[in-house]
């Protein structure tokens, strides 16, 4: 493969982010962030023999100083590459208790490991991806990952819906600033159990009551080639056995 | 090509209708429905001509009996093809005037052409995309196209927008009942200006600021292959240049 | 009591249209419209022998010739009585039922008495209210009664969610057009059980679970003492036990 | 006036905090707590010259130490009033400016001054909440004051947006889980220009296009007198005129 371009996931374990990962190393290079190597280290090791180029950097995504190494790490990397698609799907923050129960610091993780890293994220992405505009097969997109919890503040889960709810704010308004300048700003709402190892035990009365991660991977591909003429700002994806 | 299966288009003319009727004919019988045969003849020929197969009929989706006419020819002509995808797409009720003007025909066209064409095209399509479970390549699906109108009822505006939050009412209320069937109900936003013939002569500030038929297309056809462990219940779709 | 002008119920029964007659009946002489005269006599004779006064008209708001009848009459009784407040609380269309099984007159029925209706009585109601600007004691004000089926189509909920919709459609686009030219328009959610005679015997495991009429009457009159400086369109009422 | 209880407003400026302060004020003891004593220092004065009863605490909500310090004060001052009203109108955080020139403390700000600074409020008003449920004349009360920016995230407001949108969580999350629980949570939208001494000097199209602060007020004060069979969540407060 002759890489035509290059696209960062910000948030990769052996889910969702390894599913997004694989599907955008097919034309582009990629570039893995996660705190841990141990997240990122199988997959970069996956797509690089079998054909693909990938890399990883270990990185703090609610940490200002994390993103500004790691971006630059990319930019002296591939100097040449242009963004054509930045993922921003970084779990973290979640907790579900009781309110009176949540910490200080609990409340803050669920803003900070979402709202404040998608700033950071997309602060360091856009000049990025706006470069990329002339270069890149598709148009220069950003996605962010959503949840339930982006459209429902739910009993006990006030500080996960306050990082998701704000995070959908931030794609929003990226969305009317940024579309006008020709980059795709998407969201896409995540509303089910999503089948990763982590939930392989979870035994539903359905046995394909989970988010395929591949599909969602899928989905975010076909938002990421879709032409500017014809944008998708937000979408809902849902096992059809999931009550909503 | 054989086909693989049966898609019915409600609402085909020389715009979206015809897209989709172009992107699900390459790999299925298609039937078009429309009030007036010229909407439909020169794209039937076009799809026998380059290798599909296509039948128009000629319906008023707002008229119980007429749909019901309709679906009973298809089920005689095609006895065995599962129904695959089943859009409706029907234009139909649009006015924009002060509402002291509006005569009672005109808003109930507005809430006939959508919510009851809806009603009527959907109660004789879902009986036989259930049937087609087992033998439709992918999910069998029911795609609605909605508009800003669904969402938003701006001044001027009550006759179409009470159709169209009619209609998402419809299609919310079957996706949570058909959804755990195994049945993929979806609903587009089309939020802009179609570039279709009827659009061609209005000018725009931005050259590429009308909404891509084909890309709509390719849209549903992409909802239409999701499976059914990622089902997308709504996409809203713009131009870039698009304010929202 | 002087009446200070005239306010209008649509859909009077012995729940929320008659706690909201009393209310109103405190300031107003009140006009009550149902179908069926005994759903509106007790209360027409309650309210004249406690010193305020009340008419009731035998009228099917889904009928535009009904409605054209009242309205025709309540000018010719109250012909220099400013319209102080209208208000669209019509119960019907409510049926609960497998889509497949919902007949063609279901659903019609499901839309014509919610947004039919509305639409008739907004346009009855709307030239009245423009001309009682200058002498309603408050901005002469039309609400419209909706429920949970007005932002959610649930299963089996197809008829009566698309009329719910759609009346919300016309409530915001009338709250648009009017709500510059001095009018108040406003919707309520209704969001669980009223407490009413036909819900008595509904047994709940809270025994305060049920919305009270008197207080969803207090919200109306709240939102039509409102100055137009500060317009509330919508609020949603529930009781505080409701999973929503 | 023989104060029935206490009523804590967070964000007292000379604006609509100082509205609900004296609204509030009428019925019950009031604490005003703001950064600089300059802003509440005239109004204590005033409310208590007049019959009521008022003190200030210098406070920095979106701080920890600073709220725990100020509701130590709250306790030790009025150890047996019942909290009938706990209100987060604090301001702060708002800037308006291209997204890639936004700075990491603005973003910060944005966040902090709302969702952080809501979430201390609230965990230090929820506990006295719970304990006035029997003594309260009113089923205790908790009010976020939102604004546009709660439901819509627009160009340049990337950091308002998401500090708005997480209160707003924060807000519905502790509905759904206090609610039950006797206490009444509300989020109030204020969309539009509010009448205060910062914008006299804003010249609109019309002369009474700006929000009245006492009449939010007086919506504040008829959430917290609805009784718990009735509750509202969320209304939305806008001028006649304005544009949404």
């Amino acid at each position: 493969m002759t890489s035509k371009g290059l696209a960062i996931i910000a948030g990769v374990g052996p889910g969702t982010g390894a599913s997004i990962a694989r599907r955008f190393a097919k034309l582009y290079s990629v570039v893995l962030l996660s705190r841990s190597p141990s997240n990122f280290e199988p997959l970069v090791q996956e797509i690089n023999s079998s054909g693909g180029k990938a890399i990883g950097i270990s990185t703090d995504v609610s940490d200002a100083n994390s993103v500004k190494s790691a971006f630059d790490e990319i930019e002296k990397q591939f100097p040449d590459s242009p963004l054509a698609a930045s993922i921003f799907n970084a779990a973290g923050g979640f907790v579900r208790k009781p309110f009176l129960e949540l910490t200080d610091e609990e409340y803050s993780t669920g803003l900070d490991s979402q709202a404040k890293a998608g700033f950071y994220f997309a602060q360091r992405s856009l000049p990025l991806l706006l470069k990329a505009r002339e270069s890149s097969p598709h148009p220069p997109t950003l996605i962010f990952t959503g949840a339930t919890a982006s459209i429902k503040g739910s009993a006990q889960f006030a500080a996960f819906a306050s990082g998701k709810f704000a995070l959908r704010a931030l794609a929003q308004s990226l969305a009317r600033e940024f579309g006008p300048q020709g980059i795709h700003v998407s969201h896409a709402i995540i509303d089910g159990i999503i089948d990763i190892p982590r939930t392989k035990q979870w035994v539903l009365p359905h046995e394909d009551a989970k988010l395929s991660p591949d599909s969602i991977a899928d989905s975010y591909w076909y938002l990421h080639t879709q032409p500017r003429t014809t944008f998708a700002f937000e979408l809902d994806l849902r096992p059809y056995i999931e009550k909503w």
